[in-house]
């Protein structure tokens, strides 16, 4: 890999406008903000749900498109760039990028939460830019390397799984547990590779239609319920009977924040048992609290991921706990990034990667050893 | 004080029959089951909203009175047998009973939470019958002894105890921490007297009622917020304000189960705050979840005491870091029973307590020492 | 499996006797204690280091010969009589033996921590007899349903596999990280088993004698580590580098006991990282303490097995995440007891196993599926 | 207060130098390494044993005098001049410091256990430069604001308080429990304080020297005891006798770093108790690691202090929960900076402070409000 002077003077970038145009634009390459800091080339970046909302929407709660901004946060890379005090990368890395900056003095982040820091800087999360551009400064904490027989392709798939993999910490230990998982979405199924990762002996993938369980068990689960139209009740004990548990689930994992999903999931808990809400949705659904306290349940809600969460989802990655092979099913280059976003509306598939500026397949899937 | 051989051979119990009368009856002396239980002689027994819920509505959610049954569950008393393989206990203790009996060797109880026992036989819960009578048998393990100078009529009261201390030690570590607890009736009040013991710098005791907070510094609160009738949101800013927090709240106890407490509860809290529902209300209420997942909070429900509450309890009455005086308003020899019940319908004062048959005052309110 | 009458008029039983020397003998048919036992005949019995230096020693700690004992409390069986209130077990059913009976109501049992009941009964530890007979009484919440595919013979492996499993689960989560194992014996080598299981992404198995270390990758090790004469903390200098560590293992579980394994474990370890100490040896060795403040290393004991662990294991075993395929070395019938005492003596093979009387091998090593 | 340009002009230090003299320099005014950076004038500085043992033998493990170095790490004062992306303080704040200044982006940083930071620079330890001259720079995050009522003297004692509040908060959950303390120096005693506030019911203060367990009482102490000659084991039982336990104590804290204290320590503690090594001593001392096993003891190192500490510690002081009067029992000016140092070698009385250059007792005593 190579990086001439001439690439350096051009950072082409994908911008979203007030209203929902996308532009292309000759961005400023950016600075350094800090010795500590480094610029990244990205080179493959995945699309989530929230870049298409901020698309469609113009908002996502309080955070609103209200001048251009870039989009894209689930990116991979290669260092070009390197402040005097960066340790541990060099110019020519391939690396991962953890998307939010955090300010790492508050009580938060010196707390070991810095996914709750206030001052949190988060690609593509108005008013920050993302990373649909040709560069992209980060500081270097920010910036994980890629082991060797990762491509930048699958790399780009490290985000959402750390998504997964801090959800799946916050629900405490899960060897010989049964977890239930509600979604089969990209996150949903990344949730399913995890808990199978984490020891789960019984995996159930959850979703109201067939089709996207159908490749549910080659990440992990080993169970798939789809949900019907009965009560949340009655399908949290069809779902519980269906597994052949005696108790109920030990725990659950919802990706999709779909109110009939998070009363079900409450409902098929076992006594004790522990729900973590990893997907938005509805943000005041009516919730079976009566059920929580009756069987002591732990609700958790879980934002991002913190500390360790990147580093554990490349080893598992790395160790091939996880596997990942066919999750992304659609990709584009960096001129066609608009009809990534329209694909991902289309519900086609289940990831678009969109590849950066002037990277072509070969660099995007090839991996470094 | 001496049991003759006489008082053992009549049991004189307040029963409710289905319908919602209540009569007096001579029961049978109770037999031990097992070399490890005791037979205890009642003194106090509090009156607990559940109580009251069984005499009016006949039922608690799957719990119905189908058969007559003893109520109360919140007693202390003396021990006047013992089975023969029974440690630590002797004829003439002063003790309070934990009126739960768990089976011991499912695995919850091994696992260290005998509260969520699928066998637990709790007392006053259908169809098991609580303490309203001159004797109870108990399990040895269920038999707590009453330090010399707490009296049985406060005795009486570390049940309710217990169930705050569990739910404050659900919630963590309190040590300088802002806690707010909604509802200041027995239960938030004594939630607000452990969060205090527990070392909380800020303890703010909610009500819609104000004279309800009238009484609460002398129960550990440092401040008293009147629920408005504004939104959930804005009360949360109101309530955070009014104590000069920069955050939010750490913790939030809830002791109503209404739903408008529960919003502004979660609205209150902090960045990683936890909520831990004490009170049962609305089985299915609105929650916003949204703000559990942008804080990342903990929500846990609470049901009832487990390993160490009741000692706890005890302990911190011992100390006087907990301090209940005062809490019992009402008292009501056995004869007058029924209006024990109909003043908790009243809702005056805060605590009623029953004292058992042939007990007088002084017996009840005297200390050992 | 038909049990007939015949086969309980009899209980043969191998029984050690004070100053070494062993008998075989007729006792007592075990009564039932309680209607919640069982009646188990014993199929197969692994021997432990302790019963060994029962043999060889007359003691262990406070724990002496002082009357005939019978040995032995690795074992499975089959339940021929049910107490009248037992439930979720048959006269039949293929059953592994926990070998402690706690009292269930102290407050160690009670919060959790039946290990470290003071009234705890265990099996082989003066003055209670052990399983080498044909018959033991035990409560039935000590005995777990075999799974149809694991086999009597590696069923009585499961006792040495919860020991395992305690100790890893007393460590944390170890997914991803590395765990260094002092000891490949039997309890050394299923650490690496379950630490494997648990998602250690670097297991190394530490030992003086190279042949132990042979067979350790099979029983999940990715490295192994043979202690040189060097100083302990050279050796630990050696053992980080030669797995490749950029700061030091996250935990050591050390099954040896032996000073120097503790001393380079301690010195191996990362900053934060935990030590579990395993196995007993001197009871009071020199400990770099230093090293303990500096790192701010948490060290833990280990005793035995608690809540859930059996289960655990057994589950480990039935999913196939931990495989103990060869551990069982050396098999003896009944009549060859004292052999497969000074087999173990020999320190030759893994493990060894004697038949319960009138057990084939047949029936020891079928599934029953 | 005010700070004249003049007064910005000189920085008197007073220099420790290889082979163990003093001398006072004139050295440069720190300047400020980053926007986030603040100049501190140190107005009082407690002396901790590790200043003295620097003194004395010029090292302390790894860690050499061989450069002059300015000592003094305990230390309160004003801020004089602020970096310009400082927030939450100001120009005449007057703050406390914490003395380590952390990378802030490494693993153990990010993941909320700064005082492991390999990349820390603490004050007074070799090569950086402590406190015991007139200005110090320190990054923001390193201050405190005193509440008005705490004075600059008092102050200083928050690092020593911090200590204890971590090692208090490694021993888990005090509430009614037992705590034995080793050591009635200053750490062993404000030990006790925060054990006392954070509601352990039986608080010991233990040492050889009679006298100094004369104050402890004041210091939160419920009971003292006087370590005899007699074995290890022996100490404990009458310890544990003494103060009429039944089990023996919930949580040892070792201020002493010496081998019979920690023996005793480990003795006296119940099954399932908690050990943490607060102090310094034999680096390698003999453990009855025997002792932990069979109880399964938890034995911590504590390192300095982390996240959250110098804040509680702060907030029990100025909540009256820690009670710190009289344990300042020398002061000095800077001029006679020395004697404190000799001062502290005697081992008369308990804390010696020295007041910063200019500063005059009225300044260091007084509280802002």
């Amino acid at each position: 890999m190579t990086v001439t002077k001439n690439s350096l003077s051009s950072n082409r970038a994908f911008v979203l406008h007030p209203g929902g145009t996308f532009t292309f634009e000759q961005r400023e390459i950016p600075a350094l903000e800090s010795d500590r800091d480094v610029l990244v080339r990205i080179v493959a970046t995945g699309l989530c749900g929230s870049d298409v909302h901020y698309w469609q929407h113009g908002r996502i709660g309080r955070y609103v498109v209200e001048a251009p901004i870039v989009l894209g946060h689930e990116s991979s890379g290669v260092i070009v760039k390197c402040g005097k005090n960066v340790t541990g990368l060099r110019v020519g890395d391939r690396v991962m990028l953890e998307p939010g900056f955090a300010c790492n003095i508050c009580h938060y982040c010196r707390g070991g939460r810095y996914n709750l820091c206030e001052a949190m800087r988060f690609a593509a999360t108005p008013p920050y830019d993302g990373t649909l551009a040709k560069y992209y400064r980060a500081p270097s904490e920010s910036c994980y390397k890629l082991p060797q027989h990762i491509s930048h392709r699958d790399g780009s798939l490290i985000e959402p799984l750390s998504v997964a993999v801090h959800s799946c910490r916050l629900a405490g230990s899960m060897q010989e547990k049964s977890v239930a998982i509600f979604g089969a979405g990209p996150v949903g199924l990344l949730c399913c590779a995890v808990a199978h990762a984490f020891g789960a002996s019984t995996v159930v993938a959850i979703d109201i239609v067939a089709s996207r369980l159908a490749t549910a068990s080659k990440y992990g689960a080993t169970h798939t319920y789809q949900m019907s139209t009965e009560s949340s009740d009655r399908n949290a004990q069809d779902l519980v009977a269906s597994i052949g548990l005696e108790y109920g689930v030990d725990v659950v994992l919802d990706a999709t924040g779909a109110e009939p999903c998070l009363a079900c999931g409450i409902h098929a808990l076992t006594r004790g048992g522990t729900f973590v809400q990893v997907g938005l949705g509805n943000p005041t659904p009516t919730v079976p609290v009566g059920q929580i306290c009756d069987k002591e349940v732990v609700f958790k809600g879980s934002f991002r991921y913190g500390p360790g969460d990147f580093q554990l989802a490349i080893d598992l990655l790395n160790s091939c706990r996880v596997n990942v092979d066919g999750l992304v099913t659609h990709e584009f280059s960096f001129d066609r990034a608009e009809d990534a976003f329209k694909n991902v509306v289309s519900r086609v598939g289940i990831k678009s990667v969109i590849y950066g500026p002037d990277v072509d397949e070969y660099e995007a899937k090839k991996r470094s050893d």
